[in-house]
């Protein structure tokens, strides 16, 4: 495809939701055709995207810790990563941009070959493609960041796809009581099958603080507290409810750029507490995820019980409406062929 | 001694810098007498009193995570910590405070058998007593909470006691990288002595910020960054240079109650640096004292160094003008016999 280039890059860079733009960054494909100097992936090979890079060449790359990319950092770039194009266009031959270098909503797209993990191909697209952001994104927030440990404690605040699938790896990982905090209450009997033993609907609290309930169920605080919605206010209360001494918030919601910790350094110092946060759970692509996949077919992990609603690519909105209105933990959406 | 309890604990729990009051909490001594169902030290055993109590009872005493006693928790109390009383009184039999269960401006004080340490006597009582508060404070800071690993590149803010013990520890560890930030110059030289390899004086830095110093040096930040002075400022200079993807943050400075960290919950999440603080740097007195000092007694840790003034008690506003004009490291003070 021929490579178009409009305009100043660092003007665009500036205004990440320019439009227009082809979305999507959850997904599952096939590869059709190969870049040049491509040869970790060839054509038929099932490929899942990510928006966060592995180019297993940089020191971060190469490193066991961390999953930061410096080769092709994470930008919500509207662009092809690596020479900053794109490679698409519409109808009139107008560009499109990019989206977190993935642009899943399309029946094709071109990714960097850095952004792609090649997968056995044996496991069901509709649930291998979970691993491609969100589910990795929870599991690797319990299993790889927090560590969490067997006999633990367990608070997560927002259950959606990425709470229960901390829910899950908390469950995986030994922990013995884990607390869900969600406004749908139907989220408890969901989340009972990732691991759920307790559920606690804010609502329901009257005046007393969500904290103040967890402190009552625990004794002595929760020795980790996932942050899933992106509120300063969550934080605040997972701070309050956190075991003093040893315990972890480990913050996975995306709040506005700037918002405030709300938490103050005299009560990190003097609570002992942690607090951590990595983009995509601290998941190494290429290696974590052909992993996950087979903790999945070993029947360890479980990705099955996520879907709870397939659609159509022409019913994306009934989708999207599924979603706001809290009903749908994640839907799997289908492109025509 | 007769036990003396005064108005309402609570009040004076609420004004916790209520005079008179006995301070000093860093401190070396020898048991004098016993209270009642006292049979850890006996008579004559040289001890070493510490504001943290490890009442190796309680289940956070007994975990090996953690160092927040709940049996006697962490308080500026002006009482005996077991019973909220004081054990001290005036010429006049007036009420005299406690504080921070230790009162080492003494002659005589009376400790509870959890704030108290046995030690091997053979170490000289001028470095023993380094590891009440501040020395172990750094170095646990540096070993047991960061876990500095070998090869990588520390940060300290504020190149006192408490931050050259971090370099110490650090220097010990392996870091091969040990940047001091202080405003003093001299500390640089001193600072050699415990393995600073670099030093930074902002007064030095023109317009730039101190970070972007830090991050030219390092090419990519430091793995390690402590706080060692209680500052916003300098915890987002921190935040500015720590190594993204896996850095950890220190707080080990004191800053005012609700002093905000500095620093965004989005930042956190995009840069996956971790922000850690511990009171005592982590340390668990009763077995974690008597493991420094044999790393002393075995001539791995470096306490003689940090001693460079000694007064006898009657000079002690000259020790406290020494270390207000930045011209002391350590000042251990004397008491007549």
């Amino acid at each position: 495809m021929k490579l178009i280039k409009q305009g100043n890059p660092s003007d665009v860079e500036e205004h990440p939701a320019i439009f227009p733009r082809i979305l999507g960054h959850e997904a599952i494909g096939v590869v059709e055709s190969l870049g040049e100097n491509v040869f970790e992936v060839k054509e038929g090979d099932v490929v899942i995207p990510t928006f966060l890079s592995d180019c297993q060449e940089c020191t971060e790359c190469k490193s066991e810790k961390g999953n930061l990319c410096s080769k092709l950092p994470f930008k919500v770039s509207p662009w092809m990563p690596r020479d900053q194009t794109s490679r698409f266009k519409d109808a009139n031959g107008e560009v499109l941009y990019h989206f977190l270098s993935v642009s899943s909503f399309s029946e094709y797209t071109v990714v960097d070959v850095a952004h792609v993990t090649k997968i056995d191909p044996s496991v069901p697209p509709n649930k291998a493609c979970l691993l491609s952001c969100g589910i990795s994104t929870g599991v690797g927030a319990a299993c790889k960041l927090a560590m969490v440990e067997a006999g633990s404690t367990v608070v997560i605040f927002g259950i959606g796809g990425i709470g229960l699938a901390v829910a899950e790896a908390s469950r995986l990982c030994g922990a013995i009581r884990i607390i869900g905090v969600d406004l749908c209450p139907e989220k408890f009997e969901i989340g009972k099958k990732f691991g759920l033993t307790d559920f606690i609907n804010p609502k329901e609290c009257g005046t007393k603080p969500i904290s103040e309930v967890i402190n009552e169920i625990t004794g002595v605080g929760a020795d980790y507290c996932f942050e899933c919605i992106g509120s300063t206010s969550l934080l605040q209360e997972a701070f309050a409810c956190c075991r003093k001494g040893w315990g972890k918030i480990i913050v996975i919601g995306v709040n506005k750029p700037g918002a405030e910790l709300g938490i103050s350094s005299y009560d990190i110092l003097h609570s002992g507490i942690t607090l951590m946060g990595s983009l995509f759970g601290g998941i190494k692509a290429k290696t974590d995820i052909p992993a996950l996949l087979q903790r999945y077919i070993d029947k360890e992990l479980n990705l099955d019980d996520f879907v709870t609603h397939e659609l159509r690519f022409e019913d994306i909105n009934e989708a999207l409406e599924l979603i706001n209105d809290g009903k749908c933990i994640r839907c799997v959406v289908w492109m025509d062929k």
